[in-house]
């Protein structure tokens, strides 16, 4: 009788611990599925983010007369040359921690954008083969300023700093970079001599900044957990939507007519600066952000940047400054405004980190640079490539 | 010895509760990742959407002779005043039910679309603050027939009606809007001179309607439920096979020779007219639906455009009346032979409704439009814009 | 007492029995909920393939002179004449079992890449009725090769052969097809003519390379189980930046300037030659397969082109030789190095049976198109396309 009862009770816990048991392993599997799927819709951003290095930005560029070939050929050079550069060094476990292949391929795609943005600074003025060699020295100063800024290398950023779409680390840094790269190279010939532009190539402008505005919100949200996702990507669009109003306003009253390379260009602003609060701001906000990051580079476009050129003595072709520059910082300033719960000295810290980094390596590899070579005026097309207009 | 039954039933009945209550909570985990994934899943079809409006519709209408810029523009600003207007509408809960952020978004996206459409009837007639202007007024109105006929506003439409993919709400809504501010606007000078293609621009419009072509499905499926996603994604590709290949024959059996505006346009009507019916339809309907719609659309474009310009004494820039008029039109009408439990008054009233107040607030925007300046010519790139070409 | 033990005993199973029961159906729910999140991933790939086929092949083939018109509506036709035949086919259970919606659309997505790359190396050469009876006869082909290879049909390849991404029976067969096709239609007066380029239509070229060089990973994954995915696409992204580097380096210093036409393609070679290894290979294997197949094409390109054309009296017209076929091969060659477990005489066998069924039913297919009419020179736009350029 006894024994019947510690039999029965047996079975019973049995039966209790198989279900349970079964349910946990079910979960188990369900837990690495869920991860696997969570990773695939990060590489679906990833994709996204891609078209936007390659196609966006590539075709923004195309619009320097005789030039097209050469910035088309660099940004799939400066992309080609990054991304594997970005896993090695990572992967020698130089700077941070392992991460998941496609974080790690996101990660490289950001310092891949940057690094074009800082060559946006002197498209037109390096060679195929210096664009490389801008390529090898960017990666690893920008990965040290991502280790310090993000990761808390040598703990001076603890916690608290807000830039989960890369106003500051990604947009200033390069923007910055690449105005000390131009500082430390324009020679004097190049300041009289501006870049001309070309007249037919302005559609393809607008095409590369239309690909940059449609995945931009995959750019932000390409890291954000989950559930703040779709929070994060309406904000983009809205803040992308206010610089874009704005901009067609200000072009139109400050210039008297509209610059079409003002839509080109400023309508972006709002994706760069709001960045750093996507996912804590609030809609209202988001556009708010847009329309200021919008008004301020539209103004650096139209006003200020002939007095730029004399001011620091550079030229910076694709005017980055106003377009990266500008509104990153401004986006990392907002965030003091905007993000709880932030850490006002980390923020602090870490713009001002980012700024010092960015000028500092920028104007030594505008240097190291220059030793293969500097010219008195910008390439063409035809001096590189076959059948190209002379 | 009894005690000792009763505290080992306890332990029995709280590990049992204990186990089951974990498996609720780890499924509670479950399903609210669950309906995150999906979130982002709708998220990856809005940006294919955001794709189709910037890119698609932007470049489809860079047809137009020394209106490029123009046209690109107004693409830009559409969208930007479209969007945050439609999330204040709904967010002050004037039309409709609380939405997830994402079906907000597409939601937006919809009327984004369908103001495209309408102003593609009214290319090159207005100042670029008067597309904002026509952005203000329309997708109020727009939203009051979505709610009538989507969300039963007013207690109409009941049930039973059929248009997941907007034939109805969104492509005739907007081509017959334009088309009526077309008729309150043009003049006697406009029908005497029509709009001029800008003959090297083709290749722009193609990769236009190869953006459209491509993320048509995402369109469509945008808000299918995710286990009916395969099937209508698939009958979205069917149909535009289908009407790309009559497109090809008819352009060039009726006229002669193929006209490339006939393939840029036409072949994107099987997506319009799939709309209705592309959940429902089997894989050989939804070719069926597509040629018809190819056919009607590509008849539209060679046959009858001149004649309509007579007849309604207006001018339709875009030609929105054949591409998204007529063959949404029809995908709504096929849905009655098509969609099984389709209520055929709700279907009818709907269509009815639809037209109506389309052509009726059309007008009646074209008229405050006007109010704003009204030319007798279409206008040019150089009047607004700087550099462009006279 | 005894009633009352058994009462709570089958109270106490029935809850476990009912708790467990209710764990496994709403495992059941998770399961079937996977499946079609799953699908729905898939379908995400599925547009970028389709992305690739229209804009990317459609685009790069915008280079020769005065065919711009025809080239892209060749693309739209045949995209949509093989999609619904390749359903059809697949349908009516000739070849193959079973698949999903999403798998067979990708599917039928593979056989339209095929059948664009076939078409590249006769481009020009055919008038668009023509290229719709290439399309009818490719599909059937290479649904049969396709078959042999991946489903074991006829018993010949048993196992252990490695094609993920299609490097053989995409690109290899579409490649070889496409050559037989045109040495069985190539006239004397077409060796002696060779196609122009178009001079301005470089930028659509590299638009076109650069859709399909973002878009590559989704293809090569398109089939891959979900958690493969993340490994497959690096390595895909490794090899396409393998290929674009060495590409730079050998076009400068073969031909001693860069030619704009082996950025626009031999670029790509990686993505080609990675196919039959990218869910294996580790990345620098991956990098070495992109150098390895990158300096084919651009050697094959830079050196070889015109001298193919005097060896097997034959223009492939889009170089789809050196694109598609050899970097293609090269690859399938590859796994027997690279696949653990792969079953060499398999995949030499398979490898075979490509070359030899592409070769054999090409040129079948060339001489039945040339019943349809065979011209002695290049076709242009102006002949089929109202207002072209004469």
């Amino acid at each position: 009788m006894k024994n019947k009862k510690v039999i029965s009770r047996i079975v019973s816990l049995t039966l209790l611990f198989l279900c349970s048991t079964i349910n946990l392993f079910a979960q188990d599997a369900t837990i690495s599925k869920f991860s696997s799927i969570l990773e695939v819709q990060q590489y679906d951003r990833a994709i996204h983010i891609m078209a936007m290095l390659l196609i966006g930005f590539g075709f923004l560029m195309v619009f320097i007369k005789k030039y097209g070939r050469s910035a088309l050929t660099a940004t799939f050079l400066l992309v080609s040359i990054s991304l594997p550069l970005y896993f090695l060094i990572h992967t020698s476990v130089l700077f941070g921690e392992a991460k998941s292949e496609i974080e790690e391929l996101i990660l490289a795609e950001f310092g891949a954008a940057s690094l074009l943005i800082a060559a946006g600074a002197v498209l037109g003025r390096l060679k195929m083969f210096q664009y490389l060699i801008l390529g090898l020295l960017f990666i690893p100063f920008y990965m040290l300023n991502e280790w310090i800024i993000i990761e808390n290398g040598f703990g001076i950023i603890k916690d608290g700093f807000a830039d989960t779409g890369g106003s500051i680390v990604i947009h200033a840094y390069g923007a910055l970079f690449g105005l000390a790269v131009a500082m430390s190279m324009t020679t004097k010939n190049e300041l009289e001599k501006p870049i001309e532009a070309d007249a037919t190539s302005d559609r393809y402008s607008i095409l590369g900044s239309m690909v940059l505005w449609v995945f931009w919100p995959s750019f932000c949200a390409a890291l954000v957990p989950v559930e703040a996702i779709p929070h994060t990507v309406v904000n983009v669009f809205m803040a992308l939507c206010g610089s874009t109003l704005i901009t067609y306003v200000l072009s139109w009253k400050i210039r008297g007519k509209i610059n079409i390379a003002d839509i080109a260009n400023a309508t972006l602003a709002g994706g760069v600066a709001i960045g750093s609060t996507c996912d804590h701001a609030s809609h209202p906000t988001a556009i708010l952000i847009g329309v200021l990051a919008g008004a301020i580079s539209t103004i650096g476009f139209a006003v200020v940047q002939s007095k730029q050129r004399k001011l620091i003595k550079s030229v910076d072709t694709c005017g980055v400054t106003n377009l990266h520059g500008l509104p990153g910082l401004m986006g990392g300033f907002a965030a003091i405004f905007v993000v709880n719960g932030l850490n006002v000295s980390s923020q602090l810290s870490g713009i001002l980190i980012t700024i010092a980094s960015a000028l500092i390596f920028g104007f030594l590899t505008g240097k190291i640079i220059s030793l293969f070579g500097h010219r008195e005026e910008a390439y063409i097309d035809s001096e590189e490539f076959m059948d190209a207009e002379e």
